[in-house]
């Protein structure tokens, strides 16, 4: 009886909702309760405040698709940006990757998604038309494919391969071969023939 | 300048916070916002409100110190458990986690810490007083002392042990030792020489 009570409360309910989030489950859930629950009432708060707050706050750039707080974003709308490459990613989320890198300077494009005919997704579910237009509108010299190196991404990739093919625009992808710091023999069998395929001539320093 | 930006939006103050728990660091407080943003807005209206109402709901058992929505918690008030014994417990989700074990049946105490002379913590910032009128008044027979073999979990048992010792009270710790399906070869030296100290006669079947 006790256990069953104990199952039906706050700290439950909270364990309940927290345990949905990606890597969370409902240990991790729970200790996470607890250490709300030890903390000042103010972070909890805070907390609260910022979530209640979230979809009002931000919305997907008209122009990329990005998450945003303003209208186009502001990666959009920076002019130190170079606008004639753009870089196709499959969700939001990669967006804040990538410019964590530091590695591109360009402009963004989120497909929301990528080619899976088995689930049902298929071209016409992704933002491509929206990426037509862009490419013809903005000069872009440049598309980086941008997807996980997976059979969806591998099929989206090749797919807008073919949609893009023209005299005046490089399209490239992401090199996809052994990470760095990796070791061959943890490398599987995938990595390592793609890392054959793509390997590169060696550069004289 | 548009990284900047980036970083003082609603995602990345979600991020900050979330990143503040147990468990959680900045990449997968990231993919938790965003999943947030993918799902739909009632999740997070529901994780809001059950955050702010969580303080207000929850407080501490003023027999135990377990966290509790009503007072005495449904552990200390439930006729079905045995008073005779009690275990107590470091910190209040120490409690759920036994209680998740359907092992003991008996009552519990929080003690709110462990002796950390070097961090501050004495006796006195426990509840140890508490324990020790629970004892007198409550019947007990045995205290069974299920903080975690550390070396504060061992300070705090053995000034407990001497603290409870008497000719009517039976002390027992939880028994420490290669934990069930571990591997000796991987078993740290004290964990070995714990479950050495603290072998037990094969009992016949």
């Amino acid at each position: 009886m006790s256990t069953e009570a104990h199952r039906h409360n706050a700290i439950d309910r909270l364990v309940a909702l927290l345990s949905k989030l990606p890597g969370v489950g409902k240990k991790s859930a729970g200790r996470m309760v607890y250490y709300i629950l030890d903390a000042d009432p103010s972070y909890a708060r805070f907390l609260a405040e910022q979530l209640a707050a979230l979809h009002g706050v931000i919305k997907r750039c008209s122009r990329c698709g990005s998450f945003t707080e303003t209208d186009p974003c502001p990666l959009c709308s920076d002019p130190g940006r170079d606008p004639s490459v753009i870089c196709v990613v499959e969700r939001a989320q990669d967006v804040r990757v990538i410019e964590e890198s530091r590695e591109f300077r360009g402009r963004f494009h989120v497909l929301g998604g990528l080619i899976a005919p088995l689930e049902g997704i298929g071209p016409d579910k992704l933002s491509i038309g929206q990426l037509l237009v862009r490419v013809r509108q903005e000069g872009v010299r440049e598309v980086i494919l941008a997807m996980n190196p997976t059979v969806e991404g591998d099929t989206t990739a090749l797919y807008l391969q073919k949609l893009l093919k023209g005299p005046d625009l490089i399209v490239t992808r992401l090199a996809s071969g052994l990470p760095v710091g990796g070791d061959l023999e943890y490398a599987d069998r995938l990595t390592l023939s793609r890392s054959f395929r793509g390997r590169v001539k060696v550069q004289e320093p």
